[in-house]
């Protein structure tokens, strides 16, 4: 019998930390021997997360104080611009999945637009892969360093970049607006996030075009197009905790674009095409690593919607880099991933 | 001083019905003297509604155990269908706000078209002026029957309106995503409104142009562009039980969007045009008569976004109602509709 | 026709000051003339609350920025040892309602145990009259200075004052389990109220007899009874903005206790007692000033629950102030207060 | 390697039915092989229940449809009274847990004085197993029926059961004051449980004494005391789906029954206590199987309140079943069943 890996996880205090330790802990074939938060140090996880009491696990310590040689994978959940500096100064050779912002863009000039300064760790995003295991599965597998997706950043890929790649809808003209749950936001202690501001209410942000996963979709969709990609999006926040939901609206033929999801995501675990005509919600994927799409024609000819629901948590992100992880060491892609959605 | 005048509501026991209680609880000028509800006739209103148990109001009554003789206006909170064949039989002198959408549609063929069957009271409907009212308000002054309009219909031309009158926009290519709450489904028993299906969850409903206040958007955009007009619009559902939020996508100048927005609504009472760049929220209208509306370009040159928010109970129907009453009385507009929104 | 009165908030910007503006904002005989929050202080009151734009208020200010000569009435919505030292600055003469703890309690002892420090206005402390409307309306009228009571303590004692006077129960046994809305907290960014830790959980705090609101409760059970009395108490927090609901368990005969709750709140104007053996929702009484009271025998011969429901920030805060202030300015106590429950 | 044992689910269209095939579907050892759903027969569970979707299970049948021949192990999620004609009926040697409460109380005058009517199926019963785990581990192992608990039972017992049993607390003088989430009413369409009626409110329900769990508790505590043991229990309809937290209010020393808790329930592998002095909430075990118990003293002497909180849906139903059935069909009792509490 194989023996399983050792992982360590940075910045585990944070709730895609906390999510990486949900899903690490029925992974029959990870062991979790190191986890870090620097200003919770020398607490145990129970205090931090009471949901994680019935587990063993090692006592947060600052990342200065793990010894890496063990260790075949780390998980970075810190940060964005933290996570740069922390990731240049690990071991060369260790495995990385990083779930910060810091290694998704390729150009360093992108990079400093869209985040507001230099990069600090040029050298590692030479080789980072991008993390979006569906798209890039054979660079990940034999990546060092994976960076994985913005949440917001996934969902709209997955409804666009087969139509892209097949040339079915119109470039110049693609809306994604997207609702999401409040956890894509972090433990951050502000105003709008408290449940006093956001029960019972809903409001776009980040408008105009000045959401940072636009980058991401800036990068990608060119790269699949061979020409700029400029798409509208707008993020709207939900009264919910987990969950984003995109209505897609491109110009192209609804059929056709059902054709090219089922050929596509033929073969993807996680992917779930739904009858033509239906739409997804994110109560149906809620806690699970499954992300459902549906295709729609409009009442106006040559219009169509596609519906993307997947868990920011999860699918998008430390489900995504559980995905990510089992590729890069070799494990079934779909291992301590296959837990059905919460319901209700 | 003034006679308070005899109110009748129709249709009590569901949520517009309610709510109109509550409104005119505190109406200086109006008093509520019979209230139908036909399966719980008999019943107290505090038995139906307990949160409205300090009120003296009268017992529900069946439809066709009211006189009406004593009553200045009457409000008809009744389900489609049923509205019609009511407001057919009830004096032909008595003032009526309808809150159902059996006369909102000037055009019998696109009312049998999208509600499934022929119209009973077309000499009602020929009558009958649509209840939008800062844009209807001289005819609704003058009115007999009052059509109100569709919660999301309203929430939708607020943003459209001015711009398609002032030739702002390109008529071809308008996108309207609407979320909501719960409340517009009404009291009706169906899983999907369940707490337990509904909370933590957000789905796209009536996709693909299907849903029924497209006809009213078809309707009034096409009378004031004097050509057809056909906009796509998916409502989503939130959970959350009062607001309507939608992002309405536009091509034209978010700049000259916005100095439209303030010339068109400079003098209206309930119309607040938030700073440049911002956006609204649900909550910051809750309960109350008020929609806030916000304007901000998009990073693609010649796009823009509005976004409107409002109570679908209040603004978007019973407020709405009252407010049209308010004009059919001759009583200040704004009377009993000044209440602050409740938050948090 | 009567002059309105001139009112000052200090302490506008958390939500019991936003409260007192959204209930003053109908108010047919308050101006509001000044504003203060300290660390606001040059901002509008739209930028802090935008579901108050459309009222023209003040700008915030600093206190010490605030002439007091013509102000009628001031209400104090500040934190706890905040609110002493500065009412003990303003002019002798002003009428105050005091939201926070600072002058409730009658012996300083007790308030150094629970409020853990000297008192700093013990002065004023002895002028100021304890702010339950219903049992200290002569000296609330009478008053300069009014002590709102805790939004807990308020509810536990619209439960037993009626009891505890007419000898119905044993008060060596009673027990309070009260549930609140997270709104009682303020605005407070802590990590227990974020939407994300708060949604879909309930737990209790304060546990094991350490709520604050206990100094209360001892304090008017104490002197009502003529001996000391002390409750079990124990809050829970809800997954929800308004509202407290208790429970309150007794032995006693439930059919004398709901006679007695008849005879005490029979013309009360915000008390409602339910008929016997039902219970009330915080739904039914949210954003309003009224409390319901239910009265329901156990199986077990001798015992008794009452349930009592009331909105924390209205009935239990700044609806309680208003309807003080009304008194302390000769106006009708129900002035202003009269807006039935938003439901749903 | 072992063969996975065959399982059948009836009712599988409810709530439970949903959570066994949930838990099931990562359950190494079994597989679904039918599933019942008298109504939707014919439909697959993709319909009923979108969030299983992903998973190849077969389609909803009608019982009389089903083989039971290869059977190993069947659950009955369906309603009361129906539950036991249903297994009076199935083949004498198949190894059925119920998740009704019609097998739950041994005599059959408690059963028609509590569920209305005479018991259709008393030689069922004569050999049915109560099914609290952790308390009839030996005989479910054996049992070839075993009945389910009351999930608000469940919760209850894990409070008292070790204190009655070690004579540590009043048996006269117990108070368990209920919260829970919706989702244990089941998808019944009723007014109180939609959403726009639930969220944002909380009331209690079954008052005085008359829900009907309080017959599992009288006939547990009397059983263990050797003496009539009837405590008062009032459950609080929470706005959430899943969840139940108890306040237990008893006469007893807090410490020792802190320490018997630890000794009752130091092998247990699903019951998790706290540090004395705190207390769980419902979002640390919400979707798992874990159940959380904290104790600590109130500032009266002699006074003590347990605090127990888990997840109405699974350790309070279907996860417990589960865990009886891994028992009863010679499993690890946590196979399957070790999925962490999803948060937030």
């Amino acid at each position: 019998m194989a023996t399983p890996k050792n992982i360590a996880i940075l910045g585990a205090s944070g709730y895609t930390g906390a999510e990486l330790v949900r899903l690490i802990a029925t992974h029959p074939m990870m062991n979790i021997v190191a986890m870090s938060a620097e200003r919770k140090a020398g607490q145990e996880m129970a205090e931090v997360f009471p949901h994680l009491r019935h587990l063993d696990l090692p006592t947060l310590a600052k990342i200065d104080q793990i010894d890496f040689s063990d260790v075949d994978l780390c998980f970075c959940a810190l940060p964005h611009a933290t996570s740069q500096k922390v990731i240049a100064s690990l071991p060369k050779a260790l495995k990385i999945v990083d779930l910060s912002a810091d290694f998704r863009l390729r150009d360093p000039e992108e990079y400093a637009k869209w985040y507001g300064g230099q990069h600090d760790a040029l050298e590692c995003q030479a080789e980072a892969v991008y993390g979006l295991t569906e798209f890039y599965r054979s660079q990940i597998k034999a990546a060092r360093l994976v960076a994985g997706t913005g949440c917001n950043a996934a969902t709209g890929q997955y409804a666009l970049r087969p139509l892209i790649a097949a040339e079915l809808i119109d470039l110049d003209d693609i809306i994604i607006d997207l609702k999401t749950g409040v956890s894509g936001a972090g433990r951050a202690l502000k105003e709008p996030f408290l449940h006093a501001e956001l029960s019972e209410g809903a409001f776009p942000y980040a408008i105009g075009g000045t959401h940072r996963h636009l980058a991401e979709f800036d990068q990608e969709f060119s790269a699949i197009a061979g020409r700029p990609v400029k798409v509208q999006f707008t993020p709207t926040l939900l009264p919910a905790n987990r969950g984003i939901i995109a209505n897609v609206y491109v110009k192209g033929d609804a059929e056709a674009i059902f054709k090219a999801f089922q050929k596509a995501y033929a073969d993807e675990p996680f992917i779930e095409i739904l009858p033509y005509g239906q739409a997804p919600s994110t109560r149906h994927v809620r806690g699970s690593n499954y992300c459902h799409i549906g295709v729609t024609a409009d009442r106006l000819s040559g219009r169509a919607m596609i519906v993307v629901a997947l868990d920011n948590l999860t699918k998008g992100s430390s489900g995504q880099a559980l995905q990510n992880a089992n590729l890069m060491l070799g494990l079934p892609e779909d291992m301590g991933l296959l837990s059905a959605p919460v319901f209700p």
